[in-house]
Formats: C-alpha cells, sequence, structure tokens
C-alpha cells in the first residue's frame, strides 16, 4: 500500500496516473495549496522540500518525479510501462524525464514560483514575461528532437507519455499555444482519452 | 566505445568521474564554452540542447546526468557503482541525483546564466544576488536529511557521491562557505583524495 501525497494542477499527476495505470494498491492524499499545507510541519515530517509529489511507501518515502516514475515501473514490471530490459532505452526514457523535470518545469515554475530564485518584484514580473518563448522553446525540442511518436519513446506507451502529458497541460496557462506542436498536441488529446487518464483528473478534482 | 562531450567546472564531471570508476572504454571530448562552441552546429547535430554532458554510444547519444549515470551503472554493473538489485534503494539514488540536477544546479545556474529565464538586467542581478542563499537552503537540506553518510547513500560508494561532489565544488563560487555543511564538506575532501577523482580533474586540466 503507497500513500501519493499530491495537488491537483502540480506535476504529481504522472505519478498519480502511473500508479494508477501499474494497478497498484494506493491511497491519493491531497496537500492543499491554497492554505500552504505543504509548508505544515505535519508534510514537512513527510517530505522536508516541502513539494509534491511525495510516495510514502513501507521503507520509506520517495520524493522527485524521474525517481517515482522509474520505481512505480519496476515495482509492477508486468504493466510494462518502461524498457526496463533494455539499458539505452532506459537511459533514453530517463533522459527525456530528467529534461522535463530540471529544464521545462523549471521553465514554467518561473511563471508562478519566480520568488524562489530572486526577491526584487521587478526580477518576478521580468521572469514571468520571458515563460511563454521558454515553454515554446522547449517544446520546439520536444516537438521536433525528442518525441518519436506514436508515443514519446516511440511504439511503446511509458511513463514519459504521463509525465509529458502533465507538462503539456500546463501550456496555455503559460501563454503557449499547444497547437503550434502537432506531435504533442495530438498526443494530449489521445492520452486526455484514456480512460485511466480521466478518472485520475477526476479523483484529483473531488472535493478533499 | 563511449565519447563523452564534457566542458571543465560543469556537471559533466560527474559522468566523467564515473566512466573513469567504471573502467568504461571512453574518450573525453572537451566543447570550449569560451568560443561557444556548445551552439555550434556539429555540437548542436550531438545534442539539439547545446549543453553538455553528451554521451555518445553506439545505439545514440545521452543527455542529462541522472540517465547518463544510472546508464553507466547498469552498463558496468560489477563496478557497483548503483543498487541496482534493490528498486526502493535505487530510487532513493535517483531521487538524490534528481534533486542536485532539478533543484540544486539550477539554484547555481541563476548566478551564471540568468539569462535563460529574463532579459531585464536588473532581475539577472537580483538572482545572482539570491544565488548564496539558495544554495546554501539546498546544502543545508543535504547535510540534514539526505547525506547518510559516510557515503551519499550509507555504506555504499555510488555515482550520486560523484555528483555531489560535483556541485559541492561550486560552493566557494556562489558565495557558500562549504564548511557550513561538515559532513558535505568532508565529503568533498574524501572524493578530491580518490586517485579516480584527482585523475579525471587533471584531464580536464590538460590544454584542449
Amino acid at each position: 500500500m503507497f500513500t501519493l501525497y499530491y495537488a491537483p494542477g502540480t506535476c504529481a499527476l504522472a505519478s498519480h496516473i502511473a500508479l494508477e495505470q501499474a494497478g497498484a494498491d494506493y491511497q491519493a492524499v491531497r496537500v492543499d495549496f491554497s492554505s500552504n499545507q505543504q509548508q505544515s510541519p505535519h508534510f514537512l515530517s513527510v517530505n522536508p522540500k516541502g513539494r509534491v509529489p511525495a510516495l510514502v511507501t513501507s521503507r520509506g518515502v520517495l520524493t522527485e518525479t524521474p525517481a517515482i516514475l522509474q520505481f512505480i515501473c519496476q515495482t509492477f514490471p508486468k504493466a510494462g510501462l518502461a524498457p526496463l530490459d533494455d539499458v539505452f532505452e532506459l537511459a533514453r526514457m530517463n533522459a527525456f524525464n530528467s529534461y522535463l523535470c530540471s529544464t521545462v518545469h523549471i521553465a514554467h515554475a518561473h511563471g508562478r514560483r519566480g520568488y524562489r530564485w530572486a526577491d526584487d518584484p521587478v526580477a518576478i514580473a521580468a521572469m514571468q514575461k520571458k515563460v511563454p518563448q521558454t515553454m515554446s522553446e522547449c517544446f520546439s525540442l520536444i516537438e521536433s528532437e525528442y518525441f518519436q511518436g506514436p508515443w514519446v519513446l516511440g511504439e511503446h506507451y511509458t511513463v514519459s507519455d504521463m509525465y509529458l502529458f502533465t507538462i503539456a497541460q500546463w501550456l496555455e496557462g503559460d501563454g503557449v499555444d499547444a497547437e503550434k506542436f502537432p506531435n504533442v498536441a495530438e498526443h494530449r488529446r489521445r492520452m486526455a482519452a484514456l480512460p485511466v487518464v480521466s478518472q485520475v483528473l477526476a479523483a484529483q478534482r473531488q472535493p478533499a
């Protein structure tokens, strides 16, 4: 039995979909960002970073989306959500996930959480202003170089699809027209139509 | 035979040490950042992101430090550089590496490459100003929560040690006194004394 701490609209969606898709026995616990619950003593005792996702396992707490995603794939190998038997392909998957985590998510975060990197309101406004450009550059690279089709890594549906879907959900809010990236946009529609994805999105919309 | 593209002083050091430690057959090729060689047509054909590290393998190019590190560990399992047989411990390693990649390295990058996230010189200066604080907060968390001792993950030396060493090298340049974090500082000295580490640092100092 796992416990996933999440907040709606965050990158925790990828881990949530992966748990559901893998058929894991889990509960999802919402962290209320509107009341800053991620900084509460209780939540900080779960995850001292004060962030979601955090996955509580019988052996301890895991954080960081790329690590949680591979953990779910390896814990439920029959679900076939990663190329576990191919060291190179697995590295390609992790490189994609790491790019989402360390470049694309970070580009997005400058629109909402610029205070992490500067105190001056002028600087925070300047960061917000650049988000449409940086997010467009990231998705141009994904569209032209990394999205293989029909799934992110090619013929096989993996956790990278869940993670790309999660971050692609943010494009309009970041001032970017997703239709500029036809492969990503079509992938996003296809992902949204999967029963497992609509089920998780509906669960995240339920009152806490 | 692998080819590692690196630049001195960058996070590519971690992959370089891992290749050497694993006994891999590889060549290291320097990318000259002073002449902006990372944006040259040749290098962009290797890595369209225009970043190092990039690891050329017989099956294609891998990028992103956490992905490259696990790839090296899995390709050379006898080197014992990761807990490959323990899904939870491997996830803990990847969570640590992902934190370095997506939070600590990003905090550092705001001191040198703020132009990635804002165009206004006032904003770039404000980002630089906050780097000592953000890097201190990251290393406080590593010191208090994540560094197990004697190695990052506990009893076993892994690629997380190489990656932590790499980023800890940046502390003074970021205006942070490494001695505020006694476990990290002692680990850094111990890592610097390893023959494999001094050998790689010496190789990176050679004229290109």
